[in-house]
């Protein structure tokens, strides 16, 4: 049996784990990134801790195809150096080759919502094109044509989270206003849920009065109890995050839009409402409603099957 | 010399041209569509005018590489099925192979837009990366990757012009609110001009004060004469045409944003502030401020050259 090894490397976590040849995750750990450590430290400390794993789970060097890491941040598709890695504080760093310098194995390199949106690719299977948003504290995204990691013209891969969706609207961190993130995101739920929000409403109750304390959670319970505030709530999120799934699938004409994040596990209140605007919108487009909504099913493993598995994004192989 | 034959099938006029090796276009015609006769009928005609068209310009079928053709419709990739063209009345159609039992040749098809498209392409010389909007009575487009034309996951292309650019906006005619070429067509800078027009305004005089003739050469004479109400209808106008044009840049990152279209013969007025706007849009991003805005310069012939040459595309050569 071969085995390939995925990093994932985030702001808080550097995630690893190894796949074996039926794209299954068999072991992973992960490490804390302490990232105002200096670069050269991380690596190191990256380094030694998948030595380690790896000789725990009895896996020499020569049994391991390749490695691959997805980094959040901008990466130049031909000389794989990262031009900027935020979160991480990193700024023209090459780290397949310094990586190299401890395990000597082929590394393929791409960015993280890149490498989770081939994950699920992965987990898919059969599917050749797709499009994935991740509903989090921002919104992620990545795109599939003919299985492989579409990045656009200049190779650099898409920022979907800050397409403009309302021209005019809401102020975003970024500095523009309306972006896709300031209303489809998780936190643009709980946003609207403060938004008008009056002492009767039971999401009101739930936090105590302290409005910093909404969460998903807490909306939705209260939507299940018929909160007439929560219902509302959901029902604007939803008609947002409808015009953003119809545009995406405008855009790209994928056989799947995938939807990842917590949020997404609420099939009956968010979901198939959703799946009905969505299809409702695509309605007058004629023949491009072939598009099927799932939710993603790999959660935070994503990144790490992703990352396994690189090479064959790289080679263009159709093995997926 | 070899020849290269393209034609380009509209509701109105069916257009096509021979151009030789080194791309430009030596010869062109047109005759009328008159779409309500029966297709074979029209099929019968093009084929007859375009072996007369050859014959007078002493264009044998030797000469001739190949005929490209661009229709106003949905094409299925693998079968080269007309699927739709709704302006021609046409469903299910195989023009190819019905143009060919008249000129025995090898035929490529594609949607007129993408034709067009290809066509700027060629022009522009040396650019892979590419997305062109023409701002018309509606808004079309089409994406170039890396050389290619881009048809997205299904390979059925795009309707730029039926992304949603402000949810709950002016009702489009395809059924759905608030789409792109609701704000950026060459329409929409009329009704925005006819919007809270009072007589004081020079457009009112320009127009005699039927409203019905304002078009885009009086609104930008108007703005030129220093008339407030055209100003700020310009102004309207370009604030959304920057927020349709930063999406477009950030959904495919092209390194050229084509715009076409008469209006854009409007470099003070319109494409210079446009593109101010629009590159204060992506500052922001960082990285993914490498687009070029610039108009295209093909007008009418853009989709005969592109249709002469889609073999080209067909075949993935790298030839442009």
């Amino acid at each position: 049996m071969k085995y390939y090894l995925g990093i994932d490397i985030g702001g808080t976590n550097i995630a690893f784990g190894i796949a074996n040849e039926n794209k299954k995750i068999i072991a992973k750990n992960s490490i804390k990134t302490n990232s105002t450590r200096h670069y050269d430290v991380i690596i190191e400390d990256m380094a030694t801790n998948i030595i380690k794993f790896l000789e725990s789970n009895k896996i020499s060097l020569d049994d391991l195809v390749c490695i691959g890491i997805g980094v959040p941040g901008v990466i130049d598709k031909k000389t794989k150096i990262i031009k900027i890695a935020s979160n991480l504080g990193w700024k023209n760093v090459d780290v397949s080759c310094d990586l190299k310098k401890y395990i000597d194995k082929d590394i393929y390199l791409t960015n993280d919502a890149e490498a989770a949106t081939y994950g699920e690719l992965i987990q898919a299977e059969g599917i050749k094109n797709m499009v994935m948003l991740t509903l989090g504290t921002g919104v992620g995204g990545g795109v599939i044509i003919d299985g492989e990691i579409f990045c656009g013209g200049d190779g650099v891969g898409f920022e979907l989270g800050h397409l403009i969706h309302e021209p005019n609207g809401a102020d975003c961190p970024c500095g523009n206003k309306g972006c896709v993130e300031m209303y489809v995101s998780a936190s643009a739920l709980v946003r609207f849920a403060k938004e008008k929000i009056d002492t009767s409403s039971q999401i009101f109750d739930m936090c105590n009065g302290d409005l910093t304390k909404i969460d998903g959670k807490i909306i939705f319970e209260s939507a299940k109890n018929s909160d007439k505030h929560a219902i509302k709530t959901i029902e604007t999120y939803i008609e947002h995050l409808a015009v953003v799934s119809f545009n995406a699938i405008m855009m790209y004409r994928p056989e799947v839009l995938m939807l990842g994040g917590g949020i997404c596990e609420q099939k009956e209140l968010l979901i198939d409402p959703l799946c009905k605007k969505v299809y409702k919108l695509l309605e007058p487009m004629g023949d491009i409603k072939n598009t099927k909504i799932v939710k993603a099913s790999l959660g935070n493993d994503a990144g790490i099957l992703g990352a396994c598995f690189l090479k064959f994004n790289e080679e263009k192989s159709a093995q997926f």
